[in-house]
């Protein structure tokens, strides 16, 4: 996904027709649950949606992990289980979302892209995050099999912190903490490439800065455009009355808030920050010519009038009296200099170098 | 349509003159009337707007999809058939209207522009949607005679997905959301042609360039006017508490207004490149003139110095005497040579290659 | 009066003083009544404001037209008999006011300027009208003796539309229709002149270009700087619970409004294009610049290490032994074909033609 | 106080410590007081505030005017007589303050600039407007001993107008207008400069209409500055539900926030003028250099290849058949004729000139 | 902390873990006491939180500075004593925050930056203050030893001003407003900065003002990221219904927020003239260049005819007849000088000097 992919289904398709639109990023769907209460906890990999049904009763947190939207009967399945709005499930496949929450009684459905840095094209992708979030279940969809949750599942199998002793709504606070938390290390890698332009422009104001510039804008566009309805999202879920959220985790959510917010504030430091290197790049280049075109003008402008004397007197004519003069010679040499000297000191008086 | 013709009637007229005021972009009005529910339905061509009025009575739902607005007399028939206020129906021949919905409680009152993109003149290309939603029945206006609404047509005839069971709010949710899927389709091609322009800036930077950014510009502006007034019409609709609109049906706008949020955000987005782009095409063209720069005045500042010279000893002084010295002629190319070589190096000092 | 005149009373005076700030653009004072109902109707030019007072008894609405502002009397004498606040009178006079509305309770005070187009100094330039809105009469004020709102008065006398069955908020509101649909007619204009700068752009980039564009864009600025108060005269006027206003005209007003909204926008749009345009033409001339300077580089750099071998061989030294040499002419000749030809090879090899 | 000057007290001393910020702009301090009611009045210079308090038992209204702030005895001394607000004292004193009212129950507090041009720094200045409004008595401070209220003194002096019936709120509104009534002198001034900027681009473009624009720009921002605070200050006012406040003043109050907006906006246009104006005289300034290459190169491109042709002949080989031939030179003479004539013509198919 | 440092703990960590994610600005944590009411005072240096603890029943504020937080059993043993919220822990250490208040009924928690400028570096830095403000205890957290509240800790020891007859919140009233104070002084300083550029750009507009441009911005963009938020800090505290804050300090909070906007306008106002600077130093340097040009250009156009003319007369053709005639040379020098005289008309007349 480049940041002004959009596409989507075909118009005119009725509307809950489940069609994948991104590429296909994994081979193989896998499903995973994690079904925990402060006790015990049970973990597994599973075939279909179906499967995990059970666990649901025995457990107060069902968390279904699928990995890999583009195989639409799975997304089925979860929506025929858990009764689903067929615009919730399109919204899953149909993987350019905006970030939305959309609180449906019986569920809330979230939906953001988790974004991570691709060192070789430079520029940042993102995959989307789905999640739906019920009383006594969550289930989460990936586009990929990356384990961007895996620092979570390490908390749970360890009962580490007050995870296991919390609700779904803790735990989808900390799947949301968890890929806000890396648009920070994006962040901070994009404050180091501006640093580095910055450092580039005092040393060598080459071609080349003015495409990581370039580059770097690109991707503060592509970061601001997901992070504003981001900001949303949460303040949506925080401020929502559904009891489906305990206040204990709604004073984490209001932290999450805060993260975005410096997010959002530090992108648009970024983008203040890239136009006035870009103001100081383009005058750098232009003072460089404007040295390299004063050198033409003194050189030119010293020569030309000392060319035309030398031309008057390579004159074939028969009758030049000064060429018979015995000083003839070095009287015009002393001219040349004089003229130089002065044209010199014109050049002194109006600073040009 | 271009993106500046706001043509009117004249000032003066009384208000609820109807004056067409676009261009006559088909030959003759057509009147088609799809009358279904749930079990049947019906299709047929009919002359006259009354000839509609007794299939009401049969159906849950009668769509009258007019193609072409400026024969007045058919759009002052429907006016007087369902007591449409005269305001409304000025708004429907006066084609340049801005995006808007009117709740007048017998009916809603909705229009908009559907939007295509004309290969030819390379611009997008809009025609004014006026549809009337009652209680039983929806009038929809279209300039010309293109089949915009195929699909829906064709869900009806075949009964595809949920419509033959919802009422005219339905309808109207599945035309207004066809014409903003089909917003998707031109901001793609857009984002192609953004595509297209920064890969040529990188190839070879030429004026027609240029001429490609302003075009897409002037079509990002022409989308954008577009754009946000039909925010405002489908959060208006979504949000109006008229008893024409049902539950479900809500659930559907509010997928279309996210829809409108997204294409927005993209708009913005490229414009948002453009500049980007902009400024970097300005730089390269810059940066491209000043090497060719350089090498004159290198070229230049190497060569007026010797040509110098070379011009004192064209000189023809009888007293010269360097001329008669043996080794004179060489003594003056090495001393070139050497000049050369110091200028040379001082070049290379100021990095100029 | 031009964009930025804002003269005013002198600072200090009580408020309330009558001053005329315009110029006198008419050399006397007009008052045109017209008193109807919706069977008869009476129209009549008098001396006084008093002379019209009967007339208010026997019909539903006496419009009371002043055709010039600078007599202070005229306006004193209105608000003797209308009792009307001493600010309001000042506001009338000083003709210079921005667009607003004020609810007196008695009364509704509207200012807002008409527009049109100076063809000689191509410039737009406007007049103040003032409405005094009351329960069975209607005072309007203008600076000139233009026939502003003839189309209306036409429509009084041959009772076209329903004017003449409706109360002095309907006329209220056909006189703001009358001057609002005058924009759209310079709007109209505007847009052609953009053309044609778009046009020129194309053909011949000159420096009148940049004229035109600096002309069209301190017309916008004009334009823009009256529309956004209209705009809120408009809405607060419809909004506005005065009894004066009946629901049958509200609907016609927001119908204004939509008007004043859509050349609001029109005019932010040519704003957008403009920087655009400029954009392209510095661009434009930056390159036919650049194109010259690349003619004057290749000749520069292609004959001035020509013409240095030249001069070698023109200097006179005694003892030099090419010219001796039987084909030394021709081989230098040679030489110089050949540096030519790298050269140029270089050259296209840079692509600088 | 120039218009970045936010000189403060130091920091750490604790809130209410009365130190004068200000350069001291008067020699001494005058306290003037204007004692009157509708039928009688009293005039008098007093050397304490407490030499006031007596006359404030016989009039409605008692106006006491301090010239100059920097005498912090004074201050204080009216501060322990009318019981006010450490805070408040502190404001009158620090004398850059932002344009603010606070309602303190007992008196309301204003503060805002009063500006004048200064001729010879080509700059505008502004001094501190303190008023406390009580119920019976005003308090005005300024920071010089100009006579800026003297139309108003003049007024009450010959019971102009309606002052004398009205009570200390009326008396702070006419203070206010008279204030912002001369924003319009400075208004009016600012845009005649702006003309002749705009007049003096079209004869000829120099350096130092740069120096006017950038001048002219700086007074805009500090004017702007001032401008949002007052209008707020004047909103605040006139919304107050204060009991200090007539309604027959809030009518008044209206008024003058009307005015304050116009000369926001026209501040705006003048920006947006200034923005514009700048466009055109870099693209002018750019038009006239590449004049001026335009001539060089033509220049250039013609006579280079003309020397080169006479450099030739101009070699000393003793073998140049050219040299012997009878017509040779005239031959090379028309060479010469031809190579001109074919560069001009590619230069007028050029465009050139 | 450089203007975008934003470094956190690792992303996956539970919420809660306290993670130092700043310099270690001092060696050992400090934690000083400061315990008063209106009779009496104590301060001390203790080692543990705890052993503060009976102090705070005897006095009615009890003031625990602790300087430096990169020590976190400091942090988490004040945690456990006062029962702070873990999310507020993780804040205090994590150094970066974003300024914030948080009303946690029994504590209110505030967060901001106290700036000093690095004369060094040429920059401003900031450290982070975190204020814990109960009932009858003011925790207060900073990163260095600086003495930034020296001013205030002799004020109570001194019993000057009413400070020791007010509770915490006066305090803390009294902390944030030594904070507050100190940003007038950093843009004091910004302001000279301002003048010094706008003063070197009439002298002599070198390489170097660009530079301090930039810096001044970058400096300007780090300010204003810190004030916006800092504002709404204040605003909410002083909105704030908790009873932790009495009406009396209330009036102080609201001069802190003038304070605060003052700030705030004044930076935008830097912006504004920094952006008018870059303008007029872009041209100054485009207009030195120019002035080299036309320099250039006119030697060249003066001399390029003139050498070509010698040249010709330079040729060695054996028939060339003017080279016989007696006063060939001075007519062809007579030439020259005609040629010269009307070149310099024509440039004169195109007024290129």
């Amino acid at each position: 996904m480049t940041w002004h992919t959009i596409r989507r289904k075909e118009p005119g398709l009725p509307p809950g027709t489940l069609v994948h639109t991104g590429e296909e990023k994994s081979e193989r769907v896998n499903i995973t649950i994690m079904a925990y209460n402060a006790e015990t906890f049970e973990e597994r990999q599973v075939e279909n949606i179906a499967d995990c049904l059970p666990l649901k009763e025995n457990f107060t947190v069902t968390w279904i992990s699928v990995d890999g939207v583009h195989q639409i009967s799975v997304v089925e399945e979860a929506g025929k289980h858990f009764d689903i709005h067929p615009l919730v499930l399109e919204d899953i496949v149909n993987v350019n979302q905006r970030p939305k929450m959309e609180d449906h009684e019986q569920y809330i459905f979230l939906v953001f892209p988790a974004i991570y840095y691709d060192q070789e094209e430079e520029t940042i992708k993102a995959e989307q995050i789905s999640l739906i979030l019920g009383p006594r279940f969550l289930i989460s969809f990936q586009e990929t099999n990356k384990d961007i949750f895996g620092s979570i599942k390490e908390r749970i199998r360890n009962n580490k912190g007050v995870i296991r002793k919390k609700g779904t709504d803790y735990l989808a606070y900390a799947l949301l903490d968890t890929v806000v938390d890396s648009y920070f290390v994006i962040l901070e890698m994009l404050g180091e490439k501006l640093d580095a332009i910055e450092e580039g422009l005092v040393n060598a104001p080459g071609v080349e800065i003015l495409r990581s510039i370039h580059k770097l804008r690109t991707n503060c566009t592509f970061l601001r455009k997901s992070l504003w309805p981001l900001r949303e999202l949460v303040a949506s879920l925080e401020r929502s009355g559904s009891n489906l959220l305990q206040d204990f985790t709604r004073a984490y959510l209001r932290d999450v808030y805060d993260h975005v917010i410096q997010i959002i504030e530090g992108i648009e430091t970024f983008r203040d920050m890239l136009s006035g290197i870009l103001d100081v790049y383009l005058s750098s280049v232009n003072n460089r010519m404007n040295e390299v075109m004063k050198v033409l003008t003194i050189i030119a402008t010293l020569f030309i009038p000392l060319s035309f004397i030398a031309g008057i007197y390579g004159m074939n004519f028969e009758y030049m009296p000064e060429l018979k003069w015995k000083w003839g010679y070095f009287t015009v040499l002393g001219v040349m200099a004089l003229v130089s000297f002065f044209m010199l000191l014109y050049f002194k008086l109006k600073k040009w170098f």
